[in-house]
């Protein structure tokens, strides 16, 4: 029983990928190089696939050339927000356009070609309220677009999307990832390309609050 | 008023692009370098765009490296097929897993970098009616997705996908071409990386089928 599991290096691929194994599914797990600047994402995902005992392919997607992101550009990344300013806000820069659905769709192909029934993916509506690919609603849209788009939907067997961590808060996906073991010393959330964490990016500001709230230790340094 | 036009240096997408410009779009053309042997389609699809005097971007994603199809692998390209075998056929080697999906998606991105309100494919259900990302109900569940998919979705506009060939038979899409003054010994059908297309596999004998029938000549040599 094979499931495709998408990883960034980050805390909410890497606690789904989690839960996709301690459901007894052989993980392959899938990484995009897609122009980020925090490249070092990419080293995080290769710890997490490799502490998965998961085969893993990495894929090279130049989003870069397509623009329109802090990601991938040149574009500031905002800091010093709180961790409610963060959540209310509406989306911002770092967006990158259509990205959960350009990642989806490679997972769809992936699964389809190496006979995976589900595809898992750490989108969270909670945190991230303002990514309009991170909604439950678009995950259902997604699943209805697939159910029609392979060989293997016309032949009655669908492949699955999952998003277990989806409804989740960053401190319950914190305790989640905790009970499986889940080494978050090799994840990486910052949004920026430095050697240690930032700590005032958005992303860097949730997960600090999320470890605080879930009462565990982070185990990355910060600057 | 901008469209993204996906370009393949086929017939199909060659047609629907002069569509587009037709209705008063500035076209920005987007091709696909994905590891297919026919590579010729990529340079028709340079002169497609020139003449349609588009601002055109190729993009290089590695979908051999998934595998799964005929047209990136050394899997067999069929051929000897008639037309009607060939319509009436379940989905054949060269079904390449989510190829349309795919490149939707980065449409859609590329659409929402550059401010652009629709995105044209030429998928076409009658010719190709095993694919099953060529189906009306596979758009519009892609339509539906690409809805809740972005930052403009959100923002009460979303992007458009129009396939306006998707139920045109070969011999009409000929002719439409034909009247707008498609160049069409610039497009490339065959399957095969030869330098003249073979005239047998399924691509030719469509092509071949359709230039009969809409009394039209084809400009493109066979072997």
């Amino acid at each position: 029983m094979k499931a495709v599991c998408l990883i960034s290096g980050g805390i909410d691929s890497a606690v789904t990928a989690a839960i996709a194994k301690s459901r007894g599914f052989a993980v392959h797990a899938l990484t995009f190089d897609y122009g980020q600047r925090h490249k070092k994402e990419i080293e995080c995902a290769k710890s997490i696939a490799k502490w998965l005992g998961a085969n893993h392919k990495i894929i090279r997607i130049d989003l870069a050339q397509l623009g329109g992101s802090a990601l991938t550009s040149d574009i500031e990344i905002e800091t010093g927000k709180t961790p409610d300013e963060i959540k209310s806000s509406p989306i911002p820069a770092t967006y990158v356009p259509a990205r959960n659905t350009i990642f989806l769709s490679f997972a769809l192909a992936y699964a389809e070609t190496i006979g995976a029934d589900v595809v898992f993916i750490g989108a969270n509506a909670v945190d991230y309220s303002g990514y309009p690919d991170c909604r439950p609603e678009y995950i259902e849209a997604f699943q209805r677009m697939a159910d029609l788009a392979t060989k293997r939907a016309v032949e009655g067997a669908p492949i699955k999307i999952e998003a277990p961590i989806l409804n989740l808060d960053k401190a319950q996906i914190i305790k989640k990832g905790k009970e499986m073991g889940v080494p978050f010393e090799k994840t990486w959330s910052c949004y920026k390309g430095g050697k240690k964490a930032c700590g005032v990016c958005a992303s860097c500001v949730l997960r600090l609050d999320g470890f605080k709230r879930a009462g565990v230790g982070d185990g990355v340094e910060y600057e």
